[in-house]
Parts: structure tokens; sequence; C-alpha cells
């Protein structure tokens, strides 16, 4: 038994729930440290207070469940057979009478839920995502590790889209000369799709990379991430293609100290609300506040988007283990976008920026 | 108003459906040609029997709806507003009783769907996919126009991985190689994860690429697609790299057999089973039955897996505008892979092969 599944039973006692049966592909790697994505078919795990939880997945993924290091109970069901039966079959064995039971609210769908209710008419159902949320903010030093591998090669995705920087290439030939240089270190997944905006089109919330070409005087700005054994790294650089103006300039430098603060802020016991604030405040005291329109960062880990979030108005504080974006913006539209990303890690004292590549103001 | 959203219309009044609300990013795309996937964040589209439908979406994502073509009326929301409140105000000015509502069972959440069911606790809720899979199905002239686009550059994308080829290579690079090439002839997004799988790598139903690397007597197998303007394309061919063996050869000549047997088989009025068994029976006759353990292909358009089903059990007649794979396989676990698969759309007469790239055996 996992100490993760142990800390979900503890809170399903305190509940009083008998059952959670979760049923994404990132809370199933989280608990079980298999890794799938079944399409429509149904992957599921389910904990119980004290039984032995189990595994239901298509029969042949039976094996990449065991090899992934799974103990217990594996059921696999072929394409001729409901795999819902054989779930309230296990389930039955294990457990008389389910009053409450936990499932993902915001990932199961109504068909499957319709499912349960039939079989479970008396259960009230609860959601288990907040629960999965907090044990999956406070990452151990296994995951640090990935993480910080998923930032190296992050880094080095950066490295290669400023080499790839050439008066008139597009933005879509460079993110291929990104993605390429990575799949060659070995990187089978990004952690989102990869961008690359020059000039007007990075001080857009929406850009999309395409067949802008880029020219003297623009800014590019890169954002990409790669995936390590289902860990996530997100970094943004923005740097100047040949000479820009002063206004330029000065957005960038006021972004940089906005970074650069936030990280400095950002500690153990600190609410992220105030780390937040310490970027928010230099860029509104520069007159550029209504130009950043988001969020100062995310945590990120299985997911690219998970908790905690930094926000003006989360008063959680923050606790070691604790992995998030730093990523303010200012983006004035028709002039120019700048974003600098960095994924910190809170320590016992102060934070480590995992991401390292560097954040002077190059000009190429 | 969109033929599409008629025939919509003219289901919910025979089904007496007073409201769809339909959420999923391809069936919005599908009625309104406003493509968005907006994440966590609520974007539907609200059809009603007679009065006007609506889109709701986050604000900022307004005037992209606009600009793919949407005439009737864009509720945007900010942040600090709630989208179920704003749609249900919509829906009540629209319509007074709500006795049975529609919406994508396999799709919405239950957080979703229980913030719906609280606000209509009378209404019963069916399901639309069936009927949007039915609508979906047969493709105008446009659609054909784009999947045909996008099967040229799946070619393509073939071409470039089987120029790739060099002993040594790993799969992942010659994955790089082809995404690279096509990502420069202005793809920005392939319908799935491209495949390139070697020798024994290609006889596992579950291959992934990674460090692999080609060696002489290999096959090499290539599943990719390629998505233009929403449209998906998908095509596999799998050719030999140096010398293989006889075993290998009668592996390829049967699975070829095959899929050009499927091909002939296929055309309007012919059952989906009769096409499927067409294969099927060939690959039984040469003994190699239960090395061919998947469907014969399935439907694809703006999601790369959708309906028709091309199954043996499948008893819907082929009819003028659907679009899907032939794709037969033989893997024989430690020996070889071989999997030979074309899109076709079903025409008055036959059907209108769209993957082109040559299939006769080729030797590298």
């Amino acid at each position: 038994m996992t100490n993760r599944i142990s800390k979900l039973q503890d809170w399903m006692k305190k509940e009083q729930i008998q059952m959670a049966f979760l049923t994404s592909t990132e809370n199933i790697f989280y608990l079980s440290n298999f890794y799938s994505d079944p399409h429509e078919r149904l992957l599921g795990i389910a904990v119980f207070q004290e039984e032995e939880p189990f595994i239901i997945c298509p029969a042949m993924e039976m094996e990449e469940a065991k090899n992934a290091g799974w103990t217990s109970e594996i059921i696999g069901y072929s394409d001729i057979e409901d795999p819902f039966e054989l779930l309230f079959q296990s389930a039955g064995k294990r457990v008389k009478k389910f009053e409450k039971i936990a499932v993902e609210k915001e990932h199961l769908n109504v068909s499957r839920f319709e499912t349960l209710i039939k079989h479970f008419p008396e259960a009230a159902f609860v959601s288990a995502e907040e629960k999965l949320r907090e044990l999956r903010m406070i990452k151990n030093e296994k995951e640090l590790a990935l993480i910080r591998k998923a930032c190296s090669l992050a880094d080095y995705g950066v490295k290669a889209g400023v080499a790839a920087i050439k008066e008139g290439k597009t933005e879509l030939e460079i993110v291929a000369e990104i993605e390429y240089e990575l799949k060659k270190k070995g990187v089978s997944q990004m952690s989102f799709s990869t961008m690359v905006l020059a000039g007007k089109n990075g001080a857009s919330p929406h850009g999309v990379p395409g067949q802008t070409k880029i020219n003297k005087g623009d800014f590019v700005l890169f954002d990409l991430g790669v995936v390590v054994e289902g860990y996530c790294s997100d970094i943004t650089r923005t740097v100047a293609f040949g000479d820009i103006d002063e206004k330029q300039k000065e957005i960038y430098d006021t972004v940089l100290k906005a970074q650069t603060a936030a990280i400095e802020k950002a500690k153990q016991g600190m609410p992220c609300s105030e780390v937040d604030l310490a970027a928010r405040t230099i860029i509104q005291q520069s007159g550029y506040g209504k130009y950043f329109p988001h969020r100062l960062g995310h945590g990120l880990g299985i997911s690219v988007h998970e908790f905690p979030s930094i926000t003006e108005t989360n008063n959680l504080s923050l606790t070691k283990g604790m992995v998030f974006t730093i990523e303010p913006g200012i983006y004035v539209p028709g002039i120019a976008g700048v974003r600098i990303e960095d994924d910190v890690a809170v320590l016992d004292e102060g934070v480590e920026v995992l991401t390292k590549y560097p954040k002077e103001l190059q000009v190429i």
C-alpha cells in the first residue's frame, strides 16, 4: 500500500466515504504510478477504507499496470465485457453498504455517473478532487528530481529556439526546430503546444504560432515545457531580435524587475497573494497594470496547471514541496508582449529556481 | 441559421427537446465553425426549437467566435461572472418551460451536470451525442476538400519519414524529422502523436516511439495524421529497411491483399461489416487471424475517431459522404508488425482513396 493511498484512506475514514473511484489519467498515475490514457475505454482505481484497492483497465493493459509497480489487484476486461459489472462485483465483495462514494466530479462524465447512480441508488456522491489536489500539491524528492530534469530540458528548448532565430523565418519553423532538438534528446511529449510568437503576436493573450515571419526590432516570445516520466515543466523567455526601442526596453525591464521581486518574496509561510502582489505592484506602479491581465502563476507537476494558484486573492500559505510558476507579463496591443516565467520549488529557506535559462535582456 | 442547426432543431422538435446544450470543442465547431478549447472554462452552444441559438464563451473569445462566422447571439463572461447564471437567464428568456434537455453525456462532467439539474429540477436530460454523430458522419464537399488536403500532407509526412530512415537512427529522431518537415509546410497540429515503430516494436499493439534504433532487416511502421482547418487525416505505411525474410514478406503481402480487397468492397449500400470481413477473411485464411485483433477502421473528420465504425458486427450501410479508414494489420509478437491504412470517402460509385502514398512493398 503506498503512502499516497493511505493518506486518501485517512480522509475517507474521516469523511465516512466507503469508496473512492477515480478515473483521470493524472490521479490514477499519482496513486498507482500507472500512466495510461485509455481514450473512450474505462480506466479506474477503486480505493476503500481498509480493503484492498484495485485497478480496472482494458485486459491488454494489465501487464503495463503491473510493470508500473502496482501490486494490488488488477481487473482486466475484454471488449465484450461490461467493465462496470466487474467494478460492481469487486466492490461488492469488499464493502456491503455504500453510503458515500467519492468521484472526480470535474472529470467523470454524465453517462458513467448515471451508471454509478443506478447501481448505488442510495449513495451520496461527493467530490474527490479537492483532496487529490491537496495531496498532489506537495512534491517529494523523487517528484522534484523529475521536475528538475524537465526544467533542464525546457532550458535546452529555449536555447534551441534562440539559436534558430533568423530574419524571415516563421514562428512555426522555429517551433519545429525546438521540438526537433528536444526529440533528439529523447523527449517524447511536450507539456503543451510550444509557443513561439514574434512581434505583435506576442502581445495577444491568445496568440498561436503561425506563418508570421520574424523581423528586426521584434521581441520573440518562447513558452514551452516538456514531460519527463509524467512530470511537466513550463518556461517562458522573451528575447529581442535586433535593436528594440526604449519603450520595448522599459517593458522588458519592468517585467524582469517584477519577476525577480516575486521570486524573492516566495518562501514558506508567505501567502500566495503576497507573491502575486510583489510582482503586480511593480507593474502597476510603472503604469502597465492594465496590461498584466492574468494571475502570476500556477502550480505544476503531473498536470501543467495544478495547485497552488498564485493569484492576488489566494490566501493559502506556501509550504515546502510546492512547485509553481512565476510568470508576470505585459502585453501592450499593437506594441509588444513580454513574459518571463520560471518554475520554482519551495525549500526550507526561500525557493529553488528550477528553470535556469538567463533572463537579462538578450539581443540577438 | 446554418443547415446543421436546422437539422438538429428538426430532431429536437420530433423528440420534444426544448434545449440542446453542447459543450465539446468538436460539436461546437461543427455547429458554429468556432473552434476553441477553453480548458477548464465553460464554452457552450445552446440551441432551441425555434428561438435564436447562442454561444456562451469567455469574454476574450467573443471576437473569435464572431470572426468564425457566427451571426447569432454571443454571450461573453468575465472571470468574475458565473457563466451558468448567464446561461440560465438567456435560456429563460427564450423558453418558459424546460421538460427535456439534450446534453453530451459522454462529455459533460458531473459538476456541470449537477448545476444544470439544480436549475432545471423538473427536466429530463437526454443524450445529444448519437444525433450529432449521425449528422457529422456525412461530409459535404467543403469538408471533403479539407480532409483531402490533410491526407495529402499525411502522404508528405510518410515521404519525409521514409527519407529519414538510416541505420542506427532512433524512432524518436524520425518522428522529429517528420514533424519538422510538416511544420515547415505550415502544419500546426497533428491528429494524434506520430508513431514510428521499428522491428519488434511494430508488433506490439501498444508500441510507443522511443530510443529504439532502426536496424537492417526491420520493418518500420509509420502511423500519422495532420489537422487542416479542424479536419483530420490518418495514414499508416510499413516499409522494409534492408532485406527482410520470407515470413515478413508473406505477412506484408497478406495485409496488402486484405487492404485492397476491403477498398474494392466498399461502396454505397454495403454494410460496414462486409467491408471488415472482406479484409478479415483473407487474413484468417492465411492463418494470421488471431494476429489481427482490431476492427478494420473508423470514421474520421473533426475527430480522428468518429463514425462509422468498421467492425464485423456493424450492419450500418455505407452512404455517400462517409469518410473512414481501412487499416488491417498483422502483429506477430517478437517477429513483425505490418499495418497499411488509407482514408477513403464513399462516392456515388465506389470510394475515393484520399491517401495516396504507394503501398507496394518498399525496401529501403
